[in-house]
């Protein structure tokens, strides 16, 4: 079937990259022609993982076609997520463990989605179940990707599965989870070296949403009021943003990965939606989300269902 | 989470119920309160398949609510295809072997799809995975589904892994899969006790294919020209099907499963596309598909792109 690129979301995080790179290792050990590609820079979290175990950043492309008729996806699968020519080629597979909307596809594929709290806790029965050891560095990237996911076991997306995954990946990578992980999650924490524009983007992802157009936006930090400080600044920016992309809301989302609180800003026609959805007063368009951390499993599900009334 | 209902597709084939009872099975020995329903009648071929292993028919459902607030769909996962209220339930499993349309969640979801012949080899791993052994007469409606959903392993949807699983199922059951298999089948394409209204909607599906609303029905035969002969009386019924449902399409497969070929019957108003789909003339609506067999391989995909257009 030729080469087939295996490649995250857009504006990929520590799963995205590293799961790109460790299920195209397995694909290749399997011996399809398998090649992890990216659709964005790494971030400073996953550049500390790729660093501390031996590894480069994938190759970015900008499209699929013309070069492979073949892509696999892994941590996404909604459409508008996805490389921008999804349309153009064939996704032969998909590995994930976000909720699906938006896919589609003409003939039967191998889809994998399991309610775990990261894409490496999913890969790391692939390899057992194709019988395929796991090299060591190899298990430090999908260790990375577990603890950035569930922010060191502390989200509520983190689930039995992924806490038992990471204890073997712990093993066989050589490194003590804890005390690695902080440093980790620190390194992605230093905004220092980023522009406000930087935040919007970094992990920014659109949802379809009871037919609106939902951007939401999340960043780790250590000082939360670092980034708040500068909230003129970033309301210029995100209606900037809503009137370019054409958004009903852009919601944004800074979490403390020390208390595990998040403050988000949400601005855009359905604002308002955002204290009926969290029960939370928003003031000047600020709202506390009181032990609020995950994207997927306490901000997406209860903004759709508001914005679906 | 209470109950939970395991089911199948409308109009639901041997492997659409006996999935249902596999995997409730299943799910009962890993500890949930699981029943498996069904959304029609069974067929003949169904009916000896469980009669054959000592089962009764699922318990028919109109809907799923308020009986229950989960389901887990087996063999689909296209929502026109499932169970009338299914936006009233949550999907919290799907395990499925189609493409993958019209589908979408709010929360994520253990969704395993593989491009396999059936959902019976899903299964199989999926007992293995999970360290249950599978008893003599479940492993025997497994081999059911299995030798349905690939016409005795010669339809081209059949997979290495479908014959693997039949060859372990076989042993497991204690049948030879040749001669049961043949029994099964002629069971099933004993057309006698059946109306030209139950042909038209024993294994019906609707299927979106480029904005239009398509509706393809397939019926096992040993002798074709039995039904074709009546091609008058199926057209008029046909013809209030489409006005009925809005169909763009009503595609009629019959399937020889002697000599693998089938001959379509195609009407409505996009009709003339099932030429330029399969290449082949249909000369007073009828078109003969030589070694077409597999409506989700050789039909739906060929007649998606030509609607696609």
């Amino acid at each position: 079937m030729g080469k087939v690129y295996v490649l995250g979301h857009r504006n990929p995080d520590t799963d995205s990259i590293t799961s790109a790179i460790v299920y195209a290792h397995l694909k290749r050990e399997l011996g399809m022609d398998a090649e992890a590609v990216s659709l964005g820079i790494v971030q400073n979290e996953t550049a500390f993982a790729l660093e501390k175990f031996g590894f480069d950043a994938p190759r970015l492309i900008e499209t699929a076609s013309p070069d492979v008729k073949n892509v696999i996806l892994v941590d996404h699968n909604e459409k508008q997520q996805s490389v921008k020519d999804i349309d153009k080629v064939q996704v032969i597979e998909v590995i994930d463990h976000h909720r699906i909307a938006n896919f589609e596809t003409g003939d039967p594929l191998y889809f994998r989605a399991e309610p775990v709290g990261c894409t490496a806790t999913i890969l790391n029965k692939l390899f057992k179940e194709n019988g395929v050891d796991i090299p060591s560095n190899i298990a430090g990237l999908m260790l990375s990707a577990i603890i950035s996911d569930t922010l060191l076991f502390k989200s509520p997306t983190c689930t039995a599965q992924d806490i038992s995954a990471a204890k073997e990946l712990e093993v066989i990578a050589g490194v003590d989870a804890q005390e690695y992980g902080l440093a980790m999650l620190k390194a992605g924490a230093d905004l220092s070296d980023k522009t406000l524009e930087d935040l919007l983007s970094l992990d920014a992802k659109e949802f379809g949403m009871g037919g609106f157009k939902v951007e939401i936006a999340q960043i780790n930090a250590v000082e939360v009021s670092d980034i708040m400080d500068r909230q003129t600044e970033l309301e210029e920016l995100i209606y900037r943003n809503i009137a370019e992309k054409g958004l009903d809301l852009f919601f944004f989302v800074v979490t403390d990965i020390l208390n595990n609180d998040s403050v988000a800003l949400a601005l855009g026609n359905q604002a308002k939606k955002a204290e009926q959805a969290f029960g939370v007063p928003f003031v000047n368009n600020v709202g506390l989300l009181k032990g609020v951390v995950s994207r997927k499993k306490q901000v997406v599900p209860v903004l759709t269902e508001a914005l679906s009334e």
